[in-house]
């Protein structure tokens, strides 16, 4: 392919957005104004990195598009899910995302939760129900994402992120916390292709999972930049939000110099594992810079 | 088996309270809170009613508990996830559940709301984890299970009981609403043995089947009745919470007496389904009668 990542998104995000609407129940559909919250949660605006990543690792691997519509499907499902419970009052109590009002707001608490935990099983509806992926990959699919979104994968460090407000924390407790809470999906995003293919060098699985760590932890670190830097109506969330909170944030704890140079280690690191896929890595390494070089 | 199945209701619970303690995380490990909340919610002196669905289902079609432990722990972490979050203030505001302070009352609704959303992928990791079952009956399990608490199912169920409080709905309006937030995962408990046979005639799979829909809104239609009839200390839950909060329930929009003859009616339809399985159906028809006769 002579055109770059950049040029495939488009297709991609219209690809996972098809996918996630004929995955979601209609809005005609009973109940009603439940169906019409999962949509909302979905279809926000967002940029579907997560997605991307799954694809791009497909490309890298040589795995078709086709095999990867579930995990990218599902794992977008399982992001809009938590972005919704985080979002609840007695979590992060956000008004506003990315510019427009949160699904308790739009909505209200018992339909923004409900929406949510109806969200979680069907991304695992999704995976299972995919043809062409043999049986095997689609529970080692599960099992991936569940664990990914489990008490030791993002809902735990969404656990030690609310435990952590108004206290100090090491770099290493700090990353160990973004690693769960923000990594542990980033990673299960990278991973989902090597789970579709048999035949990998173990050397390549683990350069692959070593890139989506260190990837996700970058992420959240931007997030923080952003968040920090940011104005409202670029970042579509009241700038300055983790402050408030008191959240335990790396520009917080060690400075707005310290966390670009941090993001910057982070995500050479990430890209320097990719060396030995050559070209096939190109489209993992576009999105491994647009990660840490946008503007929202 | 010359006892009785209620003679094996110790072994079996026992047999599913260590699979729980061994799928759930230890409250030693981080996020220690989170994972202590979990197991509070799972060990909750709850009666185990849909694993012993499961394992006399298995009984019945001669399924080995062994090939059942799966769905067993997977739909009790489910049933436990959905009691977590329908206590919680935003929607029935519950302080007591069996007795004890409800979860977000012992920790705080953020522990709450984050501990349910853990216990959910937990039961999927536990269904595609366990040794021996077929990758293909797990998909299914899977596929079943997460139909069966989404937003067509049991959450659907408890999206439609909160917009019904304070209005008046038909008994088939109720039905379907009590078929949902309760039915879907007995029914799910009754018919995962199926899942484990090939062999089956249509026939016996669709009596299964309306077996586990009817006894589902039965065991609805019992809880409504207790919570009009129960003690506080008794049922463990204020009595008559239902009314306060203008709950659409069978007793509230139709009275206790055809609440009574439609719980009667239901099991006894939903026992002469099972006609056709001659002595094998026993334990199913022991807690079919549990389910319609028990006293909390």
């Amino acid at each position: 392919m002579s055109d770059t990542f950049k040029d495939r998104i488009a297709a991609y995000t219209e690809r996972v957005d098809q996918g996630l609407d004929a995955a979601l129940p209609l809005s005609s559909t009973s109940p009603k104004r439940l169906h019409e919250a999962m949509r909302y949660a979905v279809f926000n605006g967002g940029k579907r990195v997560r997605p991307l990543l799954v694809y791009a690792a497909g490309e890298c691997l040589d795995v078709n598009a086709e095999l990867l519509d579930g995990p990218a499907i599902a794992i977008e499902l399982i992001h809009a899910f938590s972005l919704v419970h985080d979002d609840l009052p007695a979590m992060d109590d956000d008004d506003l995302r990315r510019g427009k009002p949160t699904v308790h707001i739009k909505y209200d608490e018992a339909t923004a939760i409900l929406a949510a935990d109806a969200l979680q099983p069907l991304a695992f509806s999704v995976l299972v129900a995919l043809q062409g992926v043999p049986d095997r990959a689609k529970n080692r699919l599960v099992a991936l994402i569940a664990e990914a979104c489990g008490s030791t994968g993002m809902t735990g460090g969404q656990s030690i992120d609310l435990a952590a407000e108004g206290r100090s924390l090491s770099a290493t407790e700090l990353e160990r916390m973004y690693s769960l809470k923000t990594g542990a999906l980033i990673h299960a995003a990278v991973i989902s292709a090597c789970l579709l293919r048999d035949d990998l060098a173990d050397s390549d699985v683990a350069a692959i999972d070593a890139f989506g760590r260190e990837i996700g932890v970058a992420f959240q670190i931007k997030d923080d930049i952003l968040d920090v830097e940011g104005e409202t109506h670029v970042i579509g969330k009241l700038a300055g939000a983790d402050q408030r909170l008191g959240k335990a944030t790396y520009p917080a704890l060690f400075g707005i110099d310290a966390s670009r140079q941090r993001c910057d280690e982070l995500s050479s690191s990430a890209l320097h594992h990719l060396d030995n896929f050559g070209d096939s890595a190109a489209p993992l390494e576009w999105l491994a810079r647009f990660i840490v070089e946008r503007g929202q």
